[in-house]
């Protein structure tokens, strides 16, 4: 992609380089290039940077002590959790000294009796939901890459994913925060209230501002009740409509138990089984598909299930549908959702959107923005997929079969353009919850309110006066 | 109370008094003593403040030309929700103009399909929960003053009440809000998303900032499904320990089913029956008391309610407990706890604390600030309740029976140092729900991280440059 990016930094001089490779330690300061690939690339390829070193600060102290003598020298930095976000918002692509944030992975503290836990910026999301299932409890932020990503990083772009229509958002999952600010002040929110109105809520400003504000080196996470029955159904339906009706019938029966209600369009389906080697649990292929899941603590969330599904085959809504009768099949249920993502790629070109219209909005969205984009370009697959709860789609758009990828993807702002015409029209969001890092960032000032732009570049400006913290992302 | 507030504004001079009256029309700008006196006092008289005019605006456009005359000419604004404020954020202390939000009363918007609700800031909040219940929803926020309590109000100082358990506080239960800021321009931040990651997050910097940043004149609300089952307890309990072992039992068998849990003080129980004329719906009188309250949209909620206490018998945690058979007697079980309140004025000065604490160290501070406070002054009452579930207890302080009231209440910030030492040590927070304020600004410096309050003061100098909106308050 093109990137337009501020002019760039000086070079740092011998005696800089050496005073923050002092910080933390030769060990801990990469400068090999073949070392440092992992941390200016990212796993679509999409973005390339590059960068003279990247510092892995053991401690909050050494973060504190980077921003320091950065803010001192006026040296840009880029802070990284997993590398996995997928707007350009860790890469250096400036040359930026990165800050990588991986080794700060402990886990602080485990509360049981106040449901909370205590970890560091590096840990990854996989972890932090394994530690909180070792003392019966759930931590329920759930995405396609738990396995890498960090929790430092979901909070810094405030992750979203498969449980947020129960749980909420990163956001929502988080206490307190630790940050240390650019000029290397360390703000201490963390906490385990639930309540405390003692001043301004500073911590949402640091969660998801994609380390633009500060660097987030801690967090008290909330802990849930462990749920001790879980009912997973694939269900065919006819249009994202009738998905619509489903959920609502869904909601009415089991309110806060709904903790997944995923659309799938039947193409994602095909992609996820022929490139991914999935399985579609029902007979035929379906027009769309929901993948829907009920959490509960006590009540037959079986006997809810099913009497969803029931009225929605009363109703003529529901086609067919599957419910998981192993944890295996709740897996498999899982995995064909999940790698809708990767199963793209063999098909070429992908251009994607993450977008959120009220929830109601969601069928005439992607009506209307499948109709445009086939109009734009003739046989171009729309590919969308996503939390029909949230009213976030992951609105993909994959070239047309046999037509060149190159130039297919150098469409990708003038279709980004003809989708978000639609989504704002309809009051939505051009990034539900990825961010805007630099893929959206020049689309920003269209479609945010003049006066929010406004409060955020003063925001910046009092928070990072010499802007050295991942300038060009958001702003 | 003694207030130190900053230097006294200058008089308004004849001409730009009657500028600000020519921008709401001279029926909405009120000068008369007599008609001032409901916006100048409050309900408990622990303030007084005066004001030489009260302007009452009929629509944002009115509120932002208010704003931008006071930037201008550097005029000391305070807003005014419903007057219902209890750490004298609303008074007008040193002769500020007041701005009563109360004729933006409109319900703007209600979209059932997205579960949303736009209301302006001067909705009364039952007026708002009753317009959600006559489309079959629920708007979930639920305290004491919510017949005369406004919506700006309660995001001005991110209200929590009874149903914050389940549902969270006011800040929660918004998706977006529209602000005026100090100088006039107006900020749409309305919103019917749930997710939207474009960058920093405004809308929580404005609530709870009680109207120092900006004045919310609007927000869009979220509504929930209106629960199909409701069912409440009163329990008799030996100690604070067992009410936390009950609430352990009670979130284990029925989580986000479960929407309240008040702990209450017998002593609470004895001053609402005495004085506000309520039944304690148990047979004798137990130490300490616990108002639950289960909702669900399905599950037979009165078969959970019977397994918790059922379990908290065999446990010999629950002493004794009564199901409210009909709507009335759950009614009649709220009234009990809600007039605890009123209820402790006749029994002369009350010395009032709204803290939290980590959940579980609740029996802890009860118990240790108890001690303290009657060893400061023997024959003080301590009156504790609040809410168990959340950490919340309104620690209250009635008089020595006889004593001299004056001479009690003089002892305010004695009593109030003793009770915030013991809740620092357990990590917890000096303003639970209410806010700060005048009445614990000056503790605001001793309890909070200090890099935190050079940020809050630093966003304060850059949102408010003039310091014309409620100046004294929080910083």
């Amino acid at each position: 992609m093109n990137i337009v990016n501020p002019p760039p930094p000086p070079a740092l001089s011998p005696e800089l380089f050496a005073r923050f490779v002092a910080i933390v330690g030769d060990k801990h300061a990469l400068t090999d290039p073949a070392e440092l690939e992992a941390y200016v690339t990212e796993e679509r390829n999409l973005y390339r940077g590059h960068s003279p070193l990247v510092l892995r600060p053991g401690s909050t102290a050494e973060v504190a002590a980077i921003c320091r003598l950065a803010h001192e020298a006026r040296v840009a930095l880029v802070p990284q959790g997993g590398n996995t976000g997928l707007v350009g918002g860790q890469t250096p692509h400036n040359g930026e000294v990165v800050i990588s944030l991986k080794r700060l992975d402990a886990i602080r503290e485990v509360d049981i009796s106040s449901n909370t836990m205590t970890v560091e910026a590096g840990v990854i999301l996989q972890n932090a939901q394994a530690k909180a299932a070792e003392v019966d409890r759930l931590f329920p932020l759930s995405l396609g890459a738990q396995g890498s990503c960090t929790i430092g990083g979901n909070l810094s772009t405030n992750a979203g994913g498969t449980a947020a229509l129960a749980y909420g958002l990163a956001r929502d999952m988080a206490l307190g925060v630790e940050v240390v600010l650019a000029d290397g002040r360390i703000l201490n929110l963390l906490s385990k209230l639930k309540k405390d109105n003692t001043g301004y809520d500073l911590r949402d400003l640091f969660i998801g501002a994609e380390g633009t504000l500060g660097i987030i080196t801690a967090a008290t996470l909330k802990l849930f009740p462990k749920p001790r029955a879980v009912e997973t159904a694939v269900v065919g339906l006819q249009s994202p409509a009738d998905a619509l009706k489903l959920l609502g019938i869904a909601q009415g029966e089991a309110a806060g138990n709904l903790t997944s209600f995923e659309l799938i369009a039947e193409i994602a389906v095909d992609f996820s089984v022929r490139h991914a080697h999935n399985r579609d649990p029902l007979e035929s292929r379906h027009p769309w598909y929901v993948l829907m899941e009920l959490s509960s603590m006590r009540y037959d969330a079986r006997g809810a299930l099913e009497a969803i599904l029931e009225r929605g085959f009363e109703d003529g809504i529901v086609t067919d549908a599957a419910i998981a009768a192993s944890i295996t099949q709740q897996q498999a249920f899982w995995k064909l959702r999940e790698e809708i993502s990767p199963a793209q790629k063999p098909e070429g070109g992908s251009i994607k959107h993450d977008i959120s219209v009220p929830v109601a909005a969601v069928p005439e969205f992607i009506a209307e923005a499948s109709a445009a984009v086939v109009k734009l370009i003739p046989g171009a697959r729309p590919v969308p997929f996503g939390h029909l709860g949230d009213g976030n789609i992951h609105y993909n758009v994959s070239q047309p079969v046999g037509a060149d990828k190159a130039e297919f993807l150098a469409r990708w702002h003038e279709v980004n353009s003809l989708v978000y015409a639609i989504v704002l029209r309809l009051g939505g969001s051009i990034s539900a919850e990825h961010g805007i890092g630099v893929m959206k960032r020049d689309e920003l000032p269209e479609v945010k309110d003049k006066t929010a732009i406004e409060l955020m570049r003063a925001i910046k400006a009092t928070f990072d006066p010499h802007g050295i913290l991942n300038p060009g992302k958001v702003l």
